[in-house]
């Protein structure tokens, strides 16, 4: 047997509280994947860590208007519907909910969750409003669902700490849960705005993770320096792709704190624009501070 | 019996969390009247309507220093937490929740809650940041309590209206109950801060609920604007006092927003400073468009 054959599907708040009660009477502990669909073996990846678990795995799909920018792409964002429903059903998912705009937002919304700091940087930085809209909605599934555990992929690094202080600062009762970086197998994380790039973008795309592990190795050779390490990493993608880049930084793992001489954990994280495609990429590096 | 003779007190979340994932695993409904004590008749009416649905009842205690501005009264704000153990347990509450300043922010906070709109006006306008600070605070206990139903008293309707737009806004599967206001023989708003009105201010004071309901009874006898209420107002509390107006505003009763001409139901709200006291009180009218 692939999966269940009796996976829950609704796009009704109300109806998926009814089915989350029925199952936490039962005992069951819940698990919440919040997605934004076209789903890709990085969202699989999650639904296997959250099996692990025994939980009851609900995976949200919903392309939220509220973290995409004026001039960003909420309308051209990949969506194909039927095909999520049958991979999350393969997957052994016990509920899918996939509510419109109009259920999550009946009427303009006024409240926000927003998590300062944080936000201001890497992406926060480029993308003004993003993560505000990022911790709205998810602030909204988390009492929609009131899930014990919540996991989010690593490609994302930045959106899953903030995710993490709010959740500490707020005190709500969830365990958010790292999930490890998937990759093709030229190294590019995968990633749903994948499918907008040319093939020549595509077969360029891999030079993004190679300047990460290209990073790690001087990092682990005895390179200290952020600012050294962070223009290593600049100098490898522009000269082998066409891609522009949006940022390269090497920052402090926990907080994302700005980083001169590295005697930490620390995030080197980038974002690179192909055409009109922006993709982000990262890599967690600890280094031993007697090395 | 005057009230139970084992009320809870913890100043712990864990242990708070303990006690009511009991009540619930019992079946019993959680009601939270979140207050920053100095308990008073005001306070008490939210216990007793807390009671009447047969809901386990936690009080909280928290001075939140989030929601005072650097002047204001954070420092001052009166405390006399045995009078309120012993209030709120004689009144027949099931649990007393004060925690520490420490334990509410074990470490700076950066995660704020903010409902736009309806912060920038009335108190929202005179005290910034207060509303942001209130809505943080609400939302952490509102986590740690998960409540069903929570109870806010009617003399801050501006903060009752914004605990329940944040409320529908992310979510949240609580009711929020508003309370009437309760008064003093003489009309006064009951409010923690009347203790430090000096004998000459407490009798001054009254005008305040006096000159809401002249306003009222304007409205009834057919006047319809909306500037020419507020102007009796300030006129009355002008003429027959020393406090100093801070507002006074005629405002939609549903989402605050301007109003010229009264069409439906309004909240008449007002602040006056009596030297470094700073009161507030309101009345809801609902005129009959056919008048």
């Amino acid at each position: 047997m692939k999966g269940r054959d009796n996976m829950e599907r609704t796009s009704h708040i109300s109806e998926l509280r009814k089915i989350i009660a029925m199952e936490r009477s039962n005992g069951r502990k819940i698990a919440l994947i919040p997605t934004m669909g076209y789903l890709h073996r990085g969202h699989l990846a999650l639904v296997e860590q959250a099996k692990q678990t025994g939980a009851f795995i609900v995976v949200s799909i919903f392309v939220n208007p509220l973290q995409f920018g004026p001039n960003e792409d909420y309308e051209n964002y990949p969506r194909d519907f039927d095909r999520d429903a049958n991979l999350v059903k393969d997957a052994g998912v016990d509920a899918l909910f996939h509510p419109t705009v109009e259920e999550m937002y009946p009427r303009p919304i006024v409240t926000y969750v927003e998590v300062g700091q944080l936000d201001t940087v890497l992406c926060g930085a480029k993308r003004p409003g993003h993560f505000r809209g990022v911790t709205t909605v998810v602030s909204k599934l988390f009492h929609i669902i009131q899930p014990d555990l919540a996991l989010f992929g690593q490609k994302d690094y930045q959106q899953y700490l903030i995710v993490k202080r709010m959740v500490n600062d707020l005190n709500l009762p969830i365990e958010v849960c790292p999930v490890a970086i998937v990759r093709e197998e030229d190294g590019l994380a995968i990633s749903s705005r994948n499918v907008f790039l040319t093939l020549e973008q595509r077969h360029e795309a891999k030079v993004l993770s190679q300047s990460l592990t290209a990073a790690e190795t001087f990092l682990r050779s005895g390179e200290r320096s952020a600012r050294k390490l962070e223009k290593q990493v600049r100098d490898i993608i522009s000269g082998n792709c066409h891609g522009i880049i949006d940022y390269v930084e090497v920052r402090d793992a926990g907080d994302l704190s700005e980083v001169t001489m590295i005697e930490g954990p620390v995030l080197i994280a980038l974002a690179v624009k192909f055409g009109s495609t922006r993709l982000i990429d990262n890599k967690l590096v600890e280094v031993d501070p007697h090395d």
